[in-house]
């Protein structure tokens, strides 16, 4: 047990798999839990997230020693405003937002100096969202990045036990650094894979049934991405602003030199390029980040 | 059995798969393969993708009432040159190619009036390559399109019959057609995501290792796809210029519209255009093109 008492604000896909991994390792005395929806709340009690639920994040956090914050980016500002006053002194506050800079602005004024705010971001999720989307191997060798604001070790040595005992690694970064490596790695792709969605769906010369139909040729990868929760990655855009308008400046200039190679012929260019970007997969499958199989190893559709 | 002789010119990914299958089923007497590396014949022969190998091209087809072109779209014409003389009279020539039209003018000024021409794609693949790469399975649930030249319907039955015999669906479209549909669902896809994995390369403030460690956030997604034939997918470019470069503007059209959205913090639109981007991914489901199981059932990777 590394907690007496583990709070989950919000109870999605990400809190429900903290929740559901920490009650079948036994790795919190209880989990209560808590989300604005009533109908949330009873999945998230049917499907043992939690322990219990509280129908305000304000009963939730009273004498919990953790409290993880899993709304969506927008909204916790003014979680942290109604629970700031009701946290144990002591407590760790942490969360699971996807911008880390934007987390600290919004929630670092509301805690008290007797709290330890550590903010965290596990890069692990699926396309679903929601209470019933969540299962206890999500986080399996998955990284949790913390932006720490506390200078408490024990606290941050305490968090990283749970998140590791979730199944996984933690590191440690500053918010601006972090904000600019996920831009990369996560916003910058979704918004591009939003996009091309949109594209084809816009398309009135090919229909919408043929796009469809014929998506295997790459699209429907795409669409896994655009599939992803609409609310919180409105948040996450309008969050990492600037990193993420950066990476999309450097990808729009290097795609309009790919276009010129096309149109030009320079097959040379383009062949060099190709087998570049070949070698980076290499690399997330070596690093464990990926499964080696071919197309995922999805295998045939039934 | 379906046909007595199939030469198979080209022995990679796709053409390792077809023979496999047609094997293992008995649809062919005699699989012939040819390719030019000495080293890719003997893996074919030793992995069985075919009965037996050629050293030239011209050889394969002797007596072949079925001959498939699976070498690289830019291969296209010189392969059907050197064939051209040797084709067994009334027999069907067909291919693997991405592009319709270009392959179109590249192959048929090479065959004799004798000669079935019957263009197909089949829209399948993985991101890996070679004689090594294919399995009996690949075309199961996928779409071969046909883009025949020919107007023998008895021999447009006879090769249906092939690709549904390894476990694919078959339509019919005409080839400008079929090349402004595949640039939505294939070619544009590709190129955006081996733009944004050369982006990512090239970010020297955020390391090549950090942007492999910390991929699982979409961007191994795209990594997937950028790790394809940097030969085949030159030679697609290339030879699907016109409709590739249209679908990539509307793409950079639409890019700009979502980087304003958030720049301009314009939370609505974007909520509602990922909203919409959600419904194709159902669609693509209920059409079974593609696994409902989250993360495309990779699970966690070992």
């Amino acid at each position: 047990m590394i907690y007496d008492r583990i709070a989950l604000i919000g109870l999605g896909l990400i809190a429900g798999s903290i929740g559901l991994r920490v009650r079948a390792d036994g790795l919190a005395g209880e989990v209560v839990g808590t989300a604005r929806s009533a109908a949330t709340r009873d999945t998230a009690l049917s499907r043992g997230l939690c322990d219990r639920v509280t129908a305000t994040a304000a009963e939730a956090v009273q004498d919990a020693d953790l409290v993880i914050l899993c709304v969506p980016v927008g909204a916790m500002s003014a979680v942290a405003a109604e629970i700031g006053p009701h946290l144990k002194p002591g407590a760790t506050v942490t969360d699971v937002g996807s911008v880390k800079r934007a987390v600290i602005d919004a929630v670092g004024p509301h805690l008290g100096d007797d709290v330890h705010f550590i903010p965290a971001h596990p890069l692990a999720g699926t396309e679903h969202s929601g209470p019933e989307a969540g299962f206890p191997e999500l986080f399996e060798n998955r990284w949790f990045l913390l932006t720490p604001q506390s200078e408490d070790t024990a606290a941050i040595d305490r968090l990283t036990r749970l998140w590791q005992a979730l199944g996984a690694n933690v590191d440690a970064m500053e918010a601006d650094h972090h904000d600019l490596v996920v831009a990369v790695t996560s916003h910058a792709p979704h918004l591009i894979a939003y996009t091309m969605v949109g594209v084809a769906d816009d398309l009135r010369r090919v229909t919408d049934s043929e796009v469809i139909k014929y998506s295997a040729g790459g699209f429907r990868d795409f669409t896994r991405i655009a599939a992803s929760d609409p609310v919180m990655w409105r948040d996450v855009f309008l969050n990492n602003k600037d990193a993420t308008l950066e990476i999309l400046g450097r990808f729009t200039e290097e795609l309009f030199a790919l276009q010129r190679a096309i149109r030009t012929g320079d097959g040379d260019m383009l062949h060099e390029y190709f087998t570049r970007t070949r070698a980076i997969r290499r690399g997330i499958i070596e690093a464990g980040q990926d499964t080696a199989a071919a197309d995922f190893g999805r295998g045939a559709p039934k």
